[in-house]
């Protein structure tokens, strides 16, 4: 008998049943060869297959053009945030940002210690509350990239429409938002997405990038963060996480078993939908951010008294609703809701906020 | 039924059955909670005692002094080459390294990018068949750090001794060899190792580090590589390898269940001539290393005539002894006899190795 509960973390955050179960079945002999996926070279024919799979089924779902490679790397966004500009801004270089909460300028602080940012449009103006329109950014004509957070984990703002910047490619920070919905990858000259959200577990990050800005990366960029090697080298420069790109492939084909990701962002407006109504229709739940701009995945909402939060959170737990508490920084509710959280977990959430709002509101 | 076969893979490598076992057990529900270890916040109460008591396991194990960090990295070993120049050597400066084969020469490819190496030993007069004595190298007084590799993963050769330095830290990639037996933390200034030989799956790095050398990275060092932001940080500044973190703790538990690494070395120290006898006895085989300078964990041969390499790879799969061929850059054979690997492995082997050696040696 499963114990699942329904788990509304941000991140490392639920893989899908029957993914988990593929793995464990065959967590102690993969296929039939006798061994576990994690104690196989990484240059085996069997890993190979697994590897080269994995990067076929992401191309197709997301329909990655032939002039991009795709990449499977480590150190999450995190460590983005310095590969970027190491590989694309030349030494005394600068680059456009756009400031639209806490992930954002990570990544412009980040990029700050290796050349100049221009912080091209802020949220602050709006405390984070909506994204600034194209015609408030001021994008600079000598900027190498321009740097963007489609989506804001913590905050919970999210980007509608795809920034237009003419030639300058555009760099999406796409950890949280890549597979709930289709994406136009040829807008982009890099994406990048730590796999703990929507593609597999933690340790494990996912580039595509445009191959002609390949080649640059200062001198004093360490191998390790310099895409080209990657490039290459089939992501095997050296040893991969190689269990990390394995579940990333079951994900993969897990997603196109679901219908692709037409299907998924059917799925995923519903889930969305049928949580902020719940929340606006209530007296006692509120979440701040702008309509246009709020998040698909992560929704985070208050509670009209703040004595009440612990309560809601103990009641949740009980009913097997769990990680439902709000990032430090921001403190009350989020959920969030990436692929593998269904609709069945949604309505028992929305169900439970109703119920304690009868009963404690 | 369990299928395992006896896998001699250098890396990533075979794992405890014992181990595996758990893992797969408890992989869509931790210990009752509802949720598997890989969707866990790294942040909550379950995955922080996981990880503590991880860290806890090992200090036990190496008897780790309190002045040293643990840290759990990613990236694997060769960006710990980056890193440890950005984080020990100031710009303009210089450090020792010692040459003995394909890992160490790897290590100070990487070095020379970010100062000057001053290469002061290497195994190269002796054909990389023997570890230079300490009599012969010629260390600097400018050094910021020395730094050697204790074992050669594909060249086959280990040091039976730690160099004595000075006051100088001593900095030793032990990807290979810890916890296959004890080691005398307290001789280094750092040690670091790639999970996936002895600790664990791949996209894992342990390091540990005397607290002193900490705090003097470069300022072009990235945040990330930076031991000192992943030590005020205990290793999550932002997410971890959890899943990695997780097994390596079931690691350190099963070794402890063995003995601890008295017990290993025992086992270990068994495996190793039981091996090197059966090919020191034969006609066939050969492995070419200085006898007080052999591994214990990676064992080289070649077959005298090498047209018989196909035929006897083949015969080892048919009867489950996987991954013998040797590294592509040497040739041969080699057989990676870690931890988890034991002398059940080792003893079919060597029964295989002289049944091919009569039919047709």
């Amino acid at each position: 008998m499963s114990n699942r509960l329904f788990n509304f973390c941000a991140g490392p955050a639920a893989l899908p049943e029957a993914v988990l179960k593929q793995a464990q079945a065959e967590l102690l002999d993969w296929q039939g060869k006798g061994l576990s996926v994690m104690e196989m070279s990484h240059r085996s024919e069997e890993f190979t297959q697994v590897a080269e799979t994995a990067e076929q089924d992401l191309r197709d779902l997301l329909g990655v053009p032939d002039n991009y490679k795709v990449l499977f790397l480590q150190g999450g966004a995190s460590q983005q945030f310095a590969q970027i500009p190491l590989n694309f801004m030349a030494e005394g270089g600068s680059a456009d940002y756009i400031d639209t909460g806490i992930w954002s300028a990570k990544a412009i602080e980040e990029a700050q210690r290796f050349g100049h940012v221009n912080v091209a449009a802020s949220a602050k103006g709006y405390d984070y509350f909506a994204i600034p329109g194209q015609n408030e950014w001021q994008l600079s004509d000598d900027a190498a990239y321009v740097h963007y957070t489609p989506n804001e984990t913590i905050g919970g703002l999210e980007y509608g429409w795809i920034p237009e910047v003419g030639d300058k490619p555009l760099i999406a920070d796409v950890s949280s938002t890549i597979l709930s919905r289709p994406l136009e990858v040829s807008k982009f000259g890099m994406l990048y997405a730590g796999a703990q959200k929507n593609i597999g577990p933690s340790g494990l990050v996912v580039v595509i990038v445009r191959e002609d800005l390949l080649g640059n990366a200062r001198a004093s960029c360490p191998t390790m963060l310099d895409y080209s090697v990657a490039a290459k080298n089939g992501s095997m420069y050296n040893t991969p996480p190689t269990f990390g790109w394995y579940l990333a492939g079951l994900i993969f084909k897990w997603v196109k078993e679901q219908g692709g990701l037409e299907a998924m962002e059917r799925l995923n407006q519903t889930k969305q939908r049928t949580l902020y109504k719940a929340i606006d229709s209530s007296e006692l739940y509120s979440n701040p951010i702008n309509p246009v701009d709020r998040s698909w995945m992560n929704i985070p909402f208050r509670l009209a008294d703040d004595r009440l939060d612990k309560p809601f959170l103990a009641g949740a737990e009980e009913r097997g609703l769990l990680n439902l508490k709000g990032h430090r920084s921001v403190g009350g509710m989020r959920a969030s809701i990436y692929n593998a959280v269904g609709q069945d977990a949604v309505d028992a959430l929305v169900a439970y906020m109703a119920e304690f709002e009868r009963q404690r509101g």
